[in-house]
């Protein structure tokens, strides 16, 4: 069993009209002057907003917008915002949003104090002194960074996606309104729901063995997103089901399903290359993926996977744990299948050719610096060999 | 469903040795000078101690001690501390113990920073402005105080027991080495396991649902508490089930398995009474009266009980949710005998005749000025009857 540390600090407020407490709860964190950050124009079209925003006023708060925060947040935008807050005397960065806007939000909150460029601390160039205090109105369930300690930005070609982690990146509050994801297309709310899901299994395919209480708290979270994910795709305005869903998707990133550092990661990491070349949603890619990194590394540890199907999807105990492991890996096919999210990179639309496989590769091993994963270690020819068995 | 509020800003480290960075964690949280604070002899013979107040010395953290810190911890004590902590210029209270010195070490925190006298928070008289860092070194898996917003102390004749919560009374960190449980007698490890189980079972009875995942995550916790806590009756000294047990304590009360403001709480605010009255011990006197209430609020929802029981002992599905409600209350019954634990006052060596029911009636409701629970609402008249029922 492996050592572990459980940081958590974010303060969330949970239910229906939370978003009306931004201003609060950022006087609360010493906020002056706002950032408030968003993506498209859903935020705006909404109303939330102009909610938001008069919530800030209410509570002696002024503030800047900036939207235009796409999927696979760019370190443009998030240099924008070092600006925007800098020239405009913001103290406090208020993401309005899923993941991106959350990440991009973290971003800026690194780079308002520091010197440098921003990216440095993606590409470890760097490491933050302190950050800027920034909190969250979250729109969709998904990415859980409204209550991890990670980032992930890409690079403004779309080349590069690079993740950063610090204890500082904590969330000082999220508001967790799940009316707010009512009107998310069925693609976003699926999408969330794989990346929920594959949060779950990169701690729960941890080389040392988790508690068994971390386990059977990931299994719990694991069947319930499953159940409720089924729901919403024939009923999106299921206010429970969409609560289960978004408490579970922060409960999936903020480690008591099993310590980030502890997991594997591997699909994550291959995922980053496939959505940092073609754009497709994070959700989607890692679905299109999992499978074939399952069954290339399934040989490591059979008897987990097959529990984990036993506690996720009921299937019967078999005999031969590797039948029991490939029905497992089957049924999570299965199941992002009814959610019309892609198993393989064919189903995604996406058609690479050995030389952009071979490039993706190179890539995922920091050309050749590192190796992926933890459950099995990865090195660029194992990634390969995977990446053409997602092929379709 | 019942929106709420989840806060756990506690940094945990959790595993072996983890003791060894007390230092380094207090310095961290602007130690210069700490007090230890700490219960009985075991703290010192054993040697952890010396280890911890060696790691405060290597981190250039001067410190005080001060131990006799007892079960119901008393205000007195509290008292002590707060005034050792001014005259020697202590700016950081480190507690080495359970939950008994850990709310201990909150109520100096508490009273270090105020003018008047610290029992004032606990008898609702004064609201705290600030309160002095702290942390602990848990020795002892049950109370949960080490990551909950908690304290509860009984005043100096032992009368009166009350608890004061906050949201400045979360310790800065907490230590969790399961290997520091390895000694606890097997009856104090007993009521550790019911504490924690009843802390689930407070949360579980809220009159609002919660959550799904919430409920599936709780019933998982007490699912792993009840197989460890037999493990460890026979072999004190498993690692692994001495760390599943830790770890669930935490969990049990750090509002993951449900809010704290949404439970019913009434077998506690029972118990403390007992407590208060006879000093016995609190996890003793919660499985002692437990039963009791479960029967007397049973009508209100017995297939919240039959659910219960089905996911925690998979009893059978009962058509009648009575039959599922009464076996499901039976097999909590059963599991807390199988840790020669109480189930009924006479078995906890308790013979209070009616007037001292009256008194401890009374007292419960606060002299007439409240009710008590949530799932049912209990006045004077209902807590006389529940503490008859539990004589025998």
């Amino acid at each position: 069993m492996k050592d572990f540390k459980f940081y958590s600090p974010s303060e969330i407020l949970f239910g229906r009209g939370v978003e009306l407490k931004a201003g609060e709860m950022a006087r609360k964190h010493g906020a002056t002057k706002a950032l408030v950050h968003f993506g498209g124009k859903s935020a705006k079209e909404s109303g939330l907003l102009d909610r938001v925003c008069a919530g800030l006023s209410e509570c002696g708060i002024k503030y800047e917008t900036l939207g235009g925060v796409q999927p696979n947040p760019r370190v443009s935008k998030v240099r924008e915002g070092v600006k925007l807050c800098r020239d405009s005397g913001v103290d406090f960065i208020l993401a309005v949003g899923g993941g991106s806007v959350i990440d991009s939000a973290k971003g800026i909150a690194l780079g308002l104090p520091y010197e440098g460029d921003v990216w440095d601390f993606y590409c470890g160039k760097a490491k933050p002194e302190s950050v800027a205090p920034f909190g969250a109105v979250l729109t969709v369930a998904a990415a859980g960074s409204e209550m991890s300690d990670a980032s992930v930005l890409t690079n403004d070609d779309g080349s590069l996606k690079r993740g950063f982690s610090s204890e500082m990146l904590h969330c000082s509050f999220s508001l967790l309104n799940p009316e707010l994801t009512f009107t998310l297309p069925a693609y976003q709310t699926a999408c969330g729901c794989a990346d929920m899901i594959i949060h779950n299994l990169e701690r729960y395919f941890s080389p040392a063995p988790n508690l068994d209480v971390t386990d059977e708290i990931s299994e719990a979270v694991m069947r319930v997103v499953v159940k409720n994910a089924r729901i919403l795709m024939s009923n999106p305005r299921d206010y429970d089901a969409r609560a289960e869903v978004m408490w579970c998707g922060t409960l999936s990133h903020n480690d008591v399903t099993g310590s980030r550092y502890n997991g594997d990661w591997a699909s994550h990491q291959l995922e980053h290359e496939l959505s940092g070349m073609y754009d497709i949603a994070h959700g989607a890619g890692l679905s299109a993926i999992w499978g074939a990194w399952a069954r290339y590394v399934l040989s490591e540890n059979p008897s987990r996977f097959a529990r984990l199907g036993e506690k996720v999807f009921t299937i019967p105990h078999f005999e031969d744990p590797v039948a029991g492991a490939n029905k497992t890996i089957e049924k999570f096919e299965e199941f992002f299948r009814s959610l019309r999210l892609p198993t393989s990179l064919a189903e995604a639309g996406i058609f690479p050719d050995e030389k952009i496989l071979a490039e993706m590769s190179e890539k995922c091993t920091f050309f050749g610096k590192r190796k992926i994963g933890a459950f099995k270690k990865l090195d660029g020819n194992d990634i390969l060999k995977i990446y053409r068995s997602a092929l379709r």
